[in-house]
């Protein structure tokens, strides 16, 4: 009977043939936590009689929810962190190293194939490399901080067939946010997703992180891209399912039809069309996350604001996902374009996505965001409307001050 | 009866001759509040009738304490500025642009000869330019948004003639906090301070504005660099004063002989040289404020830890004073050095130099900081220790996680 990726990667880790529904205890390859969650799971880690994390070398610890810290409370989490840290001789990544999840693939604390656990709900980010990682909360990650174990029913998986080009000006993000629109908010919970086809195979790892980090916008227990075309800085292998896999639901998607996304208030499913939009008056405007945050988010900032300014009564502030995404933005100077366009960046890390600091709405204002999750209050004010977007939707509403759409813009900036 | 600059300044502003201790009444070229003093000043405009201020193009506002807003209180107090500033056709600078005091020069809102009011303590920076700025609190700002004027009583002056080179390795800021422990930190209360001799003649803008800003620390009304071997992008008179002005005080001070002098807790005067303190261990180390955020300190900082990595113990966080020297940095290099270093940038503002975000210290933390103020809590917890020096003394503090003599460190550096 043939497997889906989840049911391989379950099944490699818990030592026997498994497949969706079954309930089973698994051994985990690495273990992580932020600044939200880990003194939670260090509290509890202690709580069970813990001594001695399993293993040292298959934990990370990383500051990056509220950092560098707002308020003194947040600074005795911190230092609670680097305690322990230090004393387990597990692995921390300090103020401004960068977002957990983008530093995880990065230094290579997850790969393909690997089975991964952390307490932030965007942990799925890593299945855009083949990782079954998965989001949990403090308690029971305190409990594989213990054992190295955990346990797990199986997921049945949907699987969705992209193909065909994307048009110009439309990224990933659109294509995740569509595909959210579809599927609803609740409408893969406790599933695994497949995401396969030939755009799939085009797509950048940045562009893999992005869609895969939505999946827990579905509810999903993880989201996989298949590997096929996947390029890593090392050796690995491939991550697919058998032919014969059986799926809960099949999705086909034609990438070409796909336009400019944007999830309106208050739900990352509440996804239209650009075109459908009217030009909103906007106020503030922010790129990064572990959705956007990369390189070739930046980029496509850029692409829009070279040489222009940003809107006068717009702030547009940029938190690339990690100091290596910085310093690539630096060497190639994507970060003398946008500060020159008006553009402030803040240190690698959450901060607006998550409503900790550094940007938090002020009342009545609209926020155009490429993050991932526009609930109500979720950036720090319930009186004040976020627009999800990519990073070129947002860079194009900075930009005029108002939503517009990034795909007019472009063919603007080209015919101009 | 001649007169010293302050007099002479005064003067010109109340359209008759003043001497120190007369009161009276002047004519201000200029106003700032910034996001801790605006809103109160707003406000208390308001309540004493005022509809429009007495020339919008007279006053600036600058969001830089605390942004991009930590919080919604806070958020709301930006919205306020920017609703006030929209209202009255006031310059509102906004999050990013950087620290009010930087931009009040590089913008030219204060400038040569002229009076400016500044509802923040370190106003008396733009004495570098021979200025007479002056902190007023939000009460008197309002008065004089309402009538372009403000009364004073007229201060007497300490002269301060520094002559001499400055060892390698010892900057401006040495030389403040030398005079700031001769002085004391009420020793100069109401008076205006003059420096002048060769020493100061051959100091850079960024310089200049260190010494003047660090004024307020020993309770002065001003400060001022005699504007001899001042450039400025501009054409300018000089600002002297008349050969027999009467002075308080004279202090002659050989800058050959001054060496890396470093606040300890908690008094901006508790000044020691760094050859008699211990190699304390240390958590966090901060380049920024008013005081020591420019171009030049950052090539400070970047001088000792090119090629090199801050001590894995040590956070060392940098905010340019403004958009425009994070630009320079950039284009210059300095940003890539340090980051490669270790360093995390944060937006341009004041931030952890005055405890509102961004960097607070934890519990039984040490930090050593390039700013201005080291009193118990001034960074947000007064369970930590503030040591006060140059952005060199903080880059190789950061370096080798301990207070260390920079001094020796650029020796060794020129050795290996």
């Amino acid at each position: 009977m043939g497997q889906t990726i989840v049911e391989k990667i379950v099944s490699t880790h818990a030592g026997k043939c498994v497949h969706a529904g079954d309930l089973t205890v698994v051994d985990v390859d690495f273990l992580m936590a932020s600044d939200t969650t880990a003194p939670l799971a260090i509290n509890a880690f202690k709580n069970m009689g813990g001594q001695r994390i399993f293993d040292p070398t298959k934990m990370a610890l990383v500051i990056d929810h509220a950092s560098p810290a707002p308020n003194q409370r947040i600074a005795s989490l911190h230092d609670l962190m680097r305690e322990f840290a230090n004393e387990q001789g597990i692995k921390l990544y300090d103020v401004g190293d960068g977002i957990c999840h983008q530093l995880m693939i990065e230094n290579r604390h997850a790969r393909p194939g690997q089975l991964v656990l952390g307490a932030d709900s965007h942990t799925c980010t890593y299945g855009a490399i083949g990782t079954f990682s998965t989001g949990v909360g403090s308690t029971d990650l305190a409990g594989a901080m213990l054992t190295g174990r955990t346990w797990l029913k199986v997921p049945e998986t949907i699987l969705i067939k992209i193909n065909g080009s994307l048009p110009k000006g439309v990224s990933a993000k659109d294509l995740v946010l569509h595909v959210v629109g579809i599927i609803g908010i609740q409408g893969a919970t406790y599933d695994a997703i497949e995401y396969t086809g030939t755009t799939m195979e085009d797509l950048s790892l940045d562009s893999r992180m992005t869609i895969a980090s939505m999946s827990i916008e579905m509810g999903a227990k993880a989201g996989f891209i298949h590997t096929k075309g996947l390029s890593l800085p090392y050796e690995f292998e491939h991550v697919l399912p058998d032919s014969d896999a059986t799926y809960k639901q099949i999705i086909d998607i034609d990438a070409s039809t796909v336009t400019s996304q944007v999830a309106v208030p208050h739900s990352p499913d509440n996804v239209v069309s650009i075109e459908n939009l009217n030009e909103i008056i906007i106020h503030q405007a922010f790129i990064g996350s572990c959705t956007n945050g990369r390189l070739e988010d930046l980029h496509a900032a850029a692409e829009i604001l070279k040489d222009k300014r940003v809107h006068p009564n717009v702030r547009l502030i940029i938190a690339p996902a990690s100091r290596k995404v910085f310093l690539d933005a630096l060497q190639d100077g994507t970060v003398e374009t946008l500060t020159k366009a008006g553009a402030t960046f803040l240190p690698s890390g959450c901060g607006p996505c998550v409503g900790t600091h550094l940007g938090i709405p002020g009342n009545n204002e609209v926020i155009v965001s490429s993050t991932n999750r526009n609930f109500l209050g979720r950036m720090g004010n319930r009186n004040s409307d976020i627009y999800l977007g990519s990073p070129a939707f947002v860079a194009a509403a900075a930009l005029r001050g108002k939503i517009t759409n990034p795909q007019k813009l472009l063919e603007g900036v080209c015919g101009s």
